[in-house]
C-alpha cells in the first residue's frame, strides 16, 4: 500500500498516531485549521523553523527515514535550546515525491516522535503535500523561557568565559563515515556516525545555563564553532580568542582523524552540525557554574577561551602562537560537489 | 548581482527589511537561534504553517513574485481567519534553486511584507537554503485569540444556519485564466484572476464572528466548499443540506462560465483557493449576526444551508430536488496533468 491509495487524510491519520504526548494545556492539535494551545503566564513563547530538502542537506539512499525524522526535529530543539527554552509544540510540513516507499515516511515519522517524546514536546500540525523531484521537510517548534532568563546571541560581555557543552568535531567526522561508506572499523566510528545522524539536543543544558545566573549569551553549533562564535562576536560588537589545546575533542575523534589524514582541531572549528551550546560567562560566576554543571549532568562544562574588545576572530594554537581565524561556515547558496559539502545542515 | 555574491547573510539582511512592522511586545526578531515575543495573558497563541512547491502549487513563470509571495502568507493568515484569531508573527522558510532572479526574490518578499503591513504581522524569522530544482516556501504564522472565541470545526450543532463571507468559485476561474494564459477580455476576467492570485484573508470577518457570539463553527474555503464543509460534518457528526440557489456567486464568474462552457454552482462547490470563511450560527442569533455583520462591514453574509443530524452531504438543486454530493477535495498526492490539477494550493 503507498500514499495513492491512502490519501492525503489517510497518511495524516497514520502520523497523526501518537503525537500527543503531553495534553495538558493543548485545546487543539492536528485536525482544525491551526493548532491551539495555552500560552503560560510570564512565560514568553520561542518558535523556530528548519527546512530540509533532499539532494541539499540530505541524500535520501545514505540515511535512514528514522534518522532523517529525528535530525530534522533535533536542529530546531537545539535551537530552542540555545535560547533557554523549554521546547513545546513541534508543527511539521512535508512534500513528498512519487515513490517514496510509505514505510520510509513512517520511519520517518517515528524518528521524530520518538524524539518528542523523549523531550515531551507535542507535534502539533503541519502540512503534507506533493512534490515533483525531491523531499522536502520543514519543522517549526514553539518554546517556552521566562522572560528573564532568555538566552541571546548579542548580549556577550568583554571578559565573559566562553564554554562549550560538549565535544566538537564529532559531527563532521560522521558525515565522512557515511558519505564515504565507510564500514564501522572501530566501535568509535558508530559513535561519530550516531553524533552526525542522531545528535541529542542540549535542552536540559540549556535550561540549566538559563537558569543559573551568569550566562550572557548562548548559541548551539551548526554551522560550526568559528561561524557560530563569529554570531556572538558580531552581534555582541566583541571579539573572540579562544584555546585550540582547550577545544573538546571525544575520544574518538583523534583515531579517526590519523586513520584518514584530517586535523581535529580544523574539524572542530569549521565541521559543524554537533548541536552542543556554546556561551558566555561572566567571571566571577565561570568557576561556580561549572561546579554545578558537573555536579548536575556528571560531565565537564568545557571553558574553551574568552570574549575580547578586540573584534577579531583569534585562536591561540598548542605552541602559543595566536592566529586570526575566519567564520568558514555554511553557505547554502555554494554550488558545487554533493558530497561532503551538502549534506544535513540546518 | 546575485544570491552567490549576496551569500546566505546577505540574503537575510537584505530581506530582513522591512520585516517588523509591530514592534510592541517583539523581544528578538530576525538575528538569534528562535523568535521570541510576549504572549498574552489569557490569549491563546495560534500557529499555522503552509508548504508550497514548485511545480506542484505553483508555475514559476505563470505567476509573478510578489503574487507568489502574498499568497503564500495569505493562505496562512486565511487559517488564522478560520479560527477567529488575529494574525500576530510570520516565519518563512524558503529553499532557492540556482538561477532564480534575485529580483524575483525581492519581489516575493515584497509580496509577502504588503499582506503582512496591511494586517499588522511582523515576520520573525524563518530559514533560507538552497535547493537543486524546485523553489519551496514555507509559512509558519502564529496568531491569537481569546479563549472563549476560538472557533473550531468540530463544534457546529443540528440545525445551525451555514453563512459564507463572500463569493464562492472565482479562484478557479482566475486559475484557469492563468493557466490558460486568457488575456483580459473583460475587466470583470482581472477581478476572478486577482480572486486567485490575491486572495483577501478574511481576517476581520473572523475576529467579528468570534467574538459576536452564537457561531459554533467556522473554517476558510482552501480545498473547496464540498470538501471544507464535509470536514466541519464529519468533526461534528452531522450532515449538511446547502441550497444551490443560494451559493453567493460574483457577478463575473456566470459570464466567465457561459463564455468558456462550465457551470458555476460546480465552479463554486469544488473549486478552492477562495479563502472566505464559512461558518456555522445558532438559528436564534442568525438573523441579528448577519444584520450586525452587513452594517459593519456593507457586505451580506450569505446564508447557504444548515447542519442536519442526517451525516449526509446534500444539495438541494435549483428545481427543488435533493441530491448527495461528495468532498470532492484537493488530493497532493494524486498523480496527473499540472495543469488545472495542480496550482497554488494549501
Amino acid at each position: 500500500m503507498g500514499l495513492k491509495e491512502i490519501g492525503e487524510f489517510g497518511f495524516i491519520r497514520r502520523v497523526s498516531q501518537g503525537c500527543l504526548v503531553r495534553p495538558d494545556g493543548v485545546v487543539k492539535g492536528i485536525g482544525d485549521d491551526a493548532a491551539a494551545f495555552r500560552a503560560a503566564e510570564n512565560q514568553i513563547t520561542l518558535l523556530t523553523t528548519d527546512l530540509l530538502v533532499e539532494r541539499v542537506h540530505f541524500i535520501r539512499d545514505r540515511i535512514s527515514g528514522f534518522d532523517l525524522g529525528y535530525k530534522s526535529l533535533a536542529v530546531n530543539l537545539s535551537d530552542i535550546a540555545a535560547m533557554g527554552g523549554t521546547a513545546r509544540e513541534a508543527f511539521v510540513s512535508i512534500a513528498i515525491p512519487e515513490g517514496v516507499p510509505l514505510d520510509y515516511l513512517d520511519q520517518l515519522y517515528g524518528g521524530m516522535k520518538s524524539l518528542a517524546q523523549a523531550f515531551s514536546v507535542n507535534i502539533l500540525g503541519g502540512d503534507t503535500t506533493g512534490s515533483r523531484r525531491d523531499l522536502v521537510i520543514n519543522v517549526a517548534v514553539t518554546g517556552e523561557v521566562p522572560e528573564k532568563e532568555i538566552l541571546f546571541r548579542h548580549t556577550a560581555r568583554e571578559g565573559d568565559i566562553i564554554f562549550a557543552t560538549g565535544p566538537l568535531g564529532d559531527s563532521r567526522a560522521g558525515l565522512h563515515l557515511v558519505l564515504h561508506e565507510a564500514g564501522p572499523e572501530s566501535p568509535g566510528f558508530r559513535d561519530l556516525v550516531d553524533a552526525h545522524l542522531r545528535p541529542r539536543p542540549h535542552l536540559p543544558e540549556g535550561r540549566f545555563l538559563a537558569g543559573a545566573g551568569g550566562v550572557h549569551a548562548a548559541i548551539d553549533i551548526s554551522d560550526g564553532l568559528s561561524s557560530d562564535l563569529g554570531h556572538i562576536a558580531e552581534a555582541s560588537g566583541l571579539g573572540v580568542v579562544i584555546s585550540a589545546a582547550k577545544i573538546p575533542l571525544s575520544r574518538h575523534l583523534p583515531g579517526f582523524c590519523e586513520r584518514f589524514g584530517f586535523d581535529p582541531v580544523d574539524f572542530a572549528l569549521s565541521g559543524g552540525e554537533d548541536y552542543v551550546l556554546v556561551c558566555t560567562v561572566d567571571p566571577s560566576r565561570a568557576r561556580t557554574l561549572a561546579e554545578q554543571y558537573r555536579a548536575l549532568f556528571g560531565r565537564p562544562l568545557y571553558p574553551i577561551g574568552r570574549m575580547t574588545d578586540s573584534r577579531r576572530l583569534e585562536l591561540e594554537t598548542r605552541d602559543g602562537t595566536i592566529i586570526a581565524f575566519t567564520p568558514s561556515g555554511w553557505n547554502h547558496f555554494q554550488t558545487g560537489d554533493l558530497h561532503d559539502n551538502h549534506s544535513v545542515k540546518s
